[in-house]
């Protein structure tokens, strides 16, 4: 499952009204409220166990920040998905040595490899609801603007209190605001490369079988948390000693077989599963489709130039993936939310629950009457300036005007006190700021970048009046043809040095003079404009504040008349699903088995990236020599398997637990009917794919010889 | 499935020793010796019934030429694929009135429209083995080319003597040579259009889903064969009358369940089961590679050319679909072959044959020994040329030079006696080659023409020295380049009139200067070289129909010792193939259920072509308006059905038939993975794809109202 990190904010959602006994992301502390259920899906393990953070399992559960990760053994192991762990390869490779290509394995810890300076380790120590100290703060007549500012800096207060050294804290929103969690983490900043198989095996299917099942990836490598010899979080360091942590997930080598109960814990990003019908209306007729659009026209910019110039081709190579795993994913979202009929279903969800509202039954709730129609109203107002918003977000897309923009915010931004400055603009941001503008070459084109800038202009000048910003205008002047925008524009860049690393750096250094340099001097001018555009989003935020925490309000009350608990939206907290391993029957005449098997592998392999499966490892399949890892009952060697699971981005590498929240995977992607899941989890359709712990095992024993490693994680080696 | 049209032929096969119960392309004649199998697999008719070919239900089969269809009613109703019906359905559409898009219906006899004059329906009514009289034309001191002369000779007297008015003969060769058949069928000429449903039902799921399952194809539709007032076949007049057939097929509408026995009965077109494990290796290693390449580089030019001008993408339209479709065949031909080891499997299958017959235990067989070594030599040599043989063909893909290469042999064939012209250029062909002269305007523009002949001297001139042609050499004085062949043709060009058609219609009507015309000056000095190779081609011929027959011998003596009776190569005459309905698992992890049904329908449409189900199909399908079509056990309505018969080209609506010899579908194509079951057959993964009866019943009855018809075939509406 690919973090999707170049897009546009989606500005849309769903919700799960029809939430089956196995949908849902559940908050540690929801358990014991559904120990029943989960006694019924096969958990042997108390569910209450499952609510202590500190305790087994869930001490072992650990945070990569995007990525989730557990630890397997007492000198802080850490095991994660290869794509978890892609960084860390791709740091320590070299023209010489690519780790990412042949994989690696430390013989010892000694020889085990610092990652990237930003890699961290998050053990969540403490959860703890902070709902009445925010809203403390708040009052009723309160204006958005001026709410939403006050909700920010009880967070920061909160954050600022709780932080000590080596800790972070972090204010989690739930349901929209109805209730706010205070999270304090350890934070390990030394994160070491311990083994990683070949990409031929850890990105084995590659882009092409991303999404898809079957699926024969060896998605699995493992890292390790080191601090200080006094068991202090710090930077790396030689003289730095492995983790020593408090819980540490048992490795169960003979797996799970169909029927098995599986669960998944972890850090799920963002879901939308509460969104309201013209919301996902939005989505399906409006913002995928005109994202693919846009997408589809940035790709042929780019593809026009690279056949041009090879070496543009270059530069946006990492885009041109991107964008390709975007519109993938986007026509997913849209085939698999037609296909649920999903704006059908929650409007039917929506109308049961006015309907209950304004029954006699609602009791207290009734007083939420109207909080459905309050809040499709101010969505209807957000959706009437999307294409502004749209055009406003594509304009700094081109990246020498968005980095005028920014070298001007932070100019205005340093003349406040530090702790005055807008997020993003504090003292402790600059040195981001100043890396993003020094790295700018290595991805960018001026001529790539004035047709973005075009194109972006192109959406703008068909805008109402009433939408557009005055000094863009005037600086248009009436330009709204290709040709006379693209004069414009070529006029622009003419008279910028921003293309030059020298020029943004003497800017960014507060030596630079605005008015002489064309592209600073435009961004200057709009820079008004932009604020208040930006102030009116915050009030639209502040007002959301409001309307959603009181939607919410009446959906759990709705829920709680049907005794059914509420799980929240995904917010990257701590949270639990569970289910069982079983297959799909993803359309007619087609049933996909719960396991695919190493056969598949030698199916699949083509000798070519990425089914470029090793040579050795189809001697071994040849051979069948799968020793004691293959499943008597399915008389050879599992490789991933399916599951009933709600998963999103951010549940990337966490463990697949088994009924003794013992390790039997590692969840590491949707199949393609679960694209769509975000907005709406659909039980028959949606799995969660996890690589079996037995191809995990087979491949460190069998090929890669990571005896050091299994020795210490408890297996016995065959 | 496709009929393949615009191929190089392929000078390469396979062969299946390892024959399995069901593998086979039976000829009715065999069946009597199979009888037990057949019983076994669930044939409750008697076997011998199947071999006689004027009875029930054999003489019911007809060949469209390239497809097959079969009598369902007295009055000459036949039924077949919507594909095989496309041309009729072409033919009687006009601007304002496209049948293909709306499909028909005629209310009565008196509506159905004639189709293309070149439509035939051809009943199959006698059958003679005639392998002495070819023999006894033949000695065994004759030259390659005098034998393969004196053979064409023997078939062509056989013929003269068979054929009578409304009757075609054809001599079939079987086993390369070893049996010949003079085949005599009744030749209905006035074929017109019953009815079809419209392309949304016929062709739903297009290119996209060819060869795929799976499917949700209605490839049905219906013809009725027309003879003159006294019985006669006749040319299409108003005056004809509905021919009697001897014998028609009864409907069994409530079809087949997983598990039956089905046969379906054919006129299959062309296998290569019996091809040596070196011409599998050709095929796979250079044959289909070497296409792939070509055709993607024919698909570049036209792509460039339509590029800059749409009306030239008009042109070459259906070159493109053809193109497209090949390069989708071939790579299932590569990928299958490769995934069964071909090579390896007939290796194995050569090296036992090689081995018995040195054996003591081949007894009179043994004088065979040697015949594998003598066939593999002959092929080696074949392969030798095969560039040359390629560039050869390429060099014709240019219309023009094409064109003046077959004026100018169509001049030197007039000046004989028209018995002594060369087949292809008698009398009775001069039609045919003033039309493909006149209506080469249509899909011909001179620059993408120029291109082609530029591409196939490119390929030409690589060529060594030995394979060159003298009077082209001359011609391209040098020419290596690609700027230097694009001068050398730009000129050749601007040195011809045979762009235009009046000036071809001159040369055909032997009007025309040959000396003053570039083009036909250089095939004129082609000419000698050209017919030189043809003389080697036949020669080869000749010695290939001295060793296949020979090598065959060996097989099947071979077979014979193993008690397994041996069905000839597909030559286009009259076959069973039987088996049962099943699913497939054609890869790790995925099974296919042998049923699609009516849901898969409504799944899959999107409202566009070539997915635009009706919308009155999609409404009668959510209101689950199947009525008594529905499967009990399937609690559905099916659409399309797997079975693992053995059918191929030529067998496109051939009937499917059940236990009792009763109609309840209609083949028309087979899966991804049978696409190189030509070459060799994998029980386990072949399948063909057939329309089930319950979905033609349903979409007559419910959607099309073809009440007339229904009643006419005897089954009652509902």
């Amino acid at each position: 499952m690919r973090v999707l990190a170049w897009s546009c904010a989606l500005v849309v959602g769903g919700w799960a009204f029809s939430a089956t006994a196995v949908e849902g992301m559940w908050q540690p502390a929801q358990l014991p409220t559904i120990a029943k259920d989960l006694k019924q899906h096969g958990l042997a393990l108390h569910p209450a166990k499952l609510s202590q953070l500190t305790e087994h399992p869930m001490g072992a559960i650990v945070s990569l920040g995007g990525c989730t990760a557990s630890f397997v053994s007492p000198q802080g192991l850490v095991v994660t998905n290869h794509h978890c762990a892609y960084g860390a390869l791709q740091y320590n490779s070299t023209a010489g040595k690519n780790l990412i290509e042949q994989g690696f394995l430390a013989p010892s810890l000694a020889d085990e490899l610092p990652g990237s300076p930003d890699m961290r380790v998050f053990v969540t120590e403490e959860i703890r609801d902070v709902t009445g100290l925010v809203n403390d703060k708040l009052s009723d007549g309160m204006e958005p603007l001026a709410r939403q500012q006050a909700i920010e800096s009880a967070k920061k207060a909160l954050v600022a209190a709780c932080e000590t050294p080596g800790y972070r804290c972090d204010v989690y929103t739930f349901h929209g605001g109805f209730s706010y969690q205070l999270i304090k983490q350890l934070e390990i900043k030394d994160v070491r490369l311990v083994y990683a198989p070949s990409e031929a095996i850890g990105k084995f299917g590659g882009d092409i079988d991303n999404w898809m099942w079957p699926r024969h990836t060896g998605d699995f490598s493992y890292l390790r948390a080191y601090v200080s010899p006094d068991g202090k979080s710090a930077s790396f360091d030689k003289a730095n000693v492995p983790y020593r942590p408090k819980q540490v997930l048992k490795v169960n080598p003979k797996g799970l077989e169909e029927g098995d109960f599986v669960m998944v814990t972890g850090y799920p990003g963002r879901t939308n599963r509460y969104r309201l019908a013209q919301e996902v209306e939005n989505a399906v007729d409006w913002q995928y489709p005109t994202q693919i659009q846009v997408y589809e026209d940035y790709l042929a910019i780019i593809d026009e130039a690279a056949k041009a110039n090879p070496e543009v081709g270059v530069k946006y190579a990492n885009l041109v993936a991107s964008l390709n795993n975007y519109l993938k994913n986007f026509q997913g979202q849209i085939e698999g939310l037609r296909r649920a009929n999903a704006v059908a279903v929650k409007t039917g969800q929506e109308q049961a629950l006015a309907a209950w509202l304004k029954s006699g039954k609602a009791g207290q709730a009734k007083r939420l009457d109207g909080s459905l129609q309050a809040l499709q109203a101010q969505l209807a107002d957000t959706q009437a300036t999307r294409e502004r918003d749209l055009a406003m977000s594509l304009l700094q897309r081109a990246s020498l005007l968005s980095s005028a923009i920014r070298l001007n915010r932070l100019a205005l931004e340093r003349t406040k006190q530090d702790a005055e400055r807008e997020s993003g603009f504090q003292s402790r941001d600059e040195g981001r700021i100043k890396d993003a503008l020094m790295q700018l070459d290595r991805r960018f084109d001026p001529g790539v970048d004035q047709r973005f800038l075009a194109y972006a202009l192109s959406r703008y000048v068909k805008l109402p009046q009433a939408q557009r910003l005055a000094a863009l205008d005037t600086w248009l002047a009436g330009a709204s043809t290709p040709a006379a925008i693209a004069d414009k524009v070529a006029s622009l860049y003419a008279g910028t040095g921003l293309g030059d690393a020298k020029t943004r750096l003497a800017y960014f250094e507060g030596k630079g003079e605005v008015q002489g340099d064309s592209m600073m001097r435009l961004a200057k001018a709009m820079q008004p404009d932009l604020l208040r555009l930006e102030q009116a989003e915050k009030a639209r935020e502040g007002a959301l504040a409001v309307l959603r925490p009181r939607y919410m309000e009446a959906v759990m009350a709705f829920k709680a008349s049907q005794h059914l608990p509420v799980y929240p939206d995904a917010n990257s907290s701590l949270r639990v699903t569970y289910g069982n391993v079983q297959g799909v029957a993803p359309r007619d005449a087609v049933n996909y088995e719960p396991f695919t098997t190493a056969e598949g592998i030698a199916e699949k392999a083509t000798g070519k990236v990425p089914f470029n499966a090793p040579v050795a490892e189809l001697k071994a399949i040849g051979a069948r020599d799968f020793g004691t890892y293959a499943s008597p009952r399915q008389r050879t060697l599992p490789v991933n398997f399916l599951a009933d699971l709600d998963i999103t981005g951010g549940n990337s590498g966490s463990p697949a637990l088994d009924k003794n929240a013992e390790l039997v995977g590692l969840a590491f992607d949707g199949n393609w009917e679960s694209v769509s899941g975000d907005w709406l989890f659909n039980p028959k359709l949606n799995r969660s794919i996890q690589v079996d712990v037995r191809y995990m095992l087979w491949v460190m024993d069998k090929l890669d010889h990571a005896d050091r490693l299994l020795e210490e994680m408890g297996v016995a080696k065959q």
